[in-house]
């Protein structure tokens, strides 16, 4: 059995050292739930709005900065993947998320798909992203709008990915009453084609006029929902879930049918 | 403005003339409602639920017989996508879809991923899923299971349909209390993620025991279900909605992002 726990809390752009100090924050109580694997919100050192690169960049550090080490030190036993602006050895800026495990930092990945104004500050990622053996089991990580480019998901599957851990922070975008966010349905689409279990750790608060969905969710490999889901109330949550993630590694789904097997790349085209 | 009605009935195994009288009775109310696109189930001539391959042999016809041919005339300037049981020239069976279109048959298309026990009966399709402008604008065919690799929609995206349109004999399969049912979910997420309109039509009845989930949907290109949804009451319906095709060709979400033109397929692998 693996504990996840999602910690959505509130960045506050603007205040880099104040973040820090909620990463450290919310890295223990994840690690004090006795969760496995914490998740925390993209952009979770710096905030999302910024009103110019500026800012971006006065929150910005460097993969090797000495205060994933720290984290990751912190974390203990707890893996954690968490979202950080980070400032590259090309001297451009990233949209990127951390892996900490074992002690050390295991995996940086750059964002492959930037959303509407981030493109103004950050530069994309130029590799893949990372399939990572962690204590828990091999997680795949995304950011954000990644996850609504179906490729990336499978792409994650096909190298053995049992959890999908994505950082996000989703705007509040229109939707029919009663229905999901539509980052959601996506998601859940995304379990269920690859039979992996999502975890997605969005953020609270509001930014500079901006909303968030809230949408901390935990999807299980056949596409449903087992924990959270839009929060209503409050301005943080922690959003905890045990799953069995070695149930990701069975693809079939009939006595003849097996979702990896049965592709038919030859015709995609 | 495109008037798709989805008729889904239930075709009867081994009744391959009452099947056959059933879909002219059914492109007829599609045509009589004003539909300019009308979608008929998976196998609607031969039932699904085999009990052995000369039960579907004996169903079969090939794709040049007059009845299509004859179908396609009676559609009137409907436009028909109908699932047939199809024999093919080189002595095989294969789980096919027709286009009928401008009083003929425009495409033929074989099940590229065959369900479960479907595969000791037919033989897969060895081309890539069709795209064909008809008379309502640009669509493409999948059937049933197809439609849960997200290639499939993509490949079809990519190439310009406006509409998928997915033939399904969708059996009943386990849902938590209150969720739709998991193929539909696939096929929002397919709509959203390409901002495509998605048509399925699955199909009535109880055959050999099975049950189906009567799923028929109809989604809109941000991945809203705009009519259809589990039927609950009768045998057979008529799901009809309106839709403005061409804002399928608008791919943009934001002032910067364009759903298409922001993959990165050198990154997917």
């Amino acid at each position: 059995m693996t504990r996840l726990a999602c910690a959505e809390f509130a960045p506050v752009v603007g205040d880099p050292d104040g973040n820090r100090a909620r990463v450290v924050e919310w890295i223990a109580r994840a690690r004090a739930c006795g969760a496995d694997l914490a998740v925390l919100p993209e952009l979770a050192t710096s905030g999302y709005v910024f009103a110019d690169e500026a800012e971006a960049q006065a929150a910005a550090m460097p993969a090797d900065d000495a205060t994933l080490a720290a984290w990751a030190d912190a974390a203990g036993e707890t893996t954690v993947v968490v979202g950080f602006c980070e400032l590259g050895g090309d001297g451009g800026l990233y949209n990127s998320a951390a892996v900490l495990d074992d002690g050390r930092v295991r995996a940086v990945y750059r964002k492959t798909h930037l959303w509407d104004r981030e493109r103004l500050v950050f530069r994309p990622g130029e590799e893949p992203a990372p399939v990572v053996d962690v204590s828990a089991g091999r997680i795949g990580v995304l950011i954000c709008y990644d996850l609504e480019f179906p490729e990336m998901p499978r792409s994650l599957a096909l190298r053995g990915a049992e959890l999908l851990v994505a950082p996000v922070n989703w705007p509040v975008v229109p939707r029919p009453d009663g229905e999901r966010p539509p980052e959601v349905v996506q998601a859940m689409a995304a379990a269920r084609t690859n039979r992996v279990f999502v975890a997605v750790c969005d953020r609270g608060g509001i930014e500079r006029g901006q909303e968030w969905t809230r949408g901390t969710v935990v999807i299980d490999e056949s596409g449903w929902v087992v924990a959270g889901g839009p929060a209503v109330t409050g301005e943080a949550r922690l959003v905890v879930a045990d799953v069995v993630l070695s149930r990701a590694r069975d693809k079939s789904i009939s006595e003849y049918n097996d979702v990896i097997a049965d592709r038919r790349p030859d015709l995609y085209r």
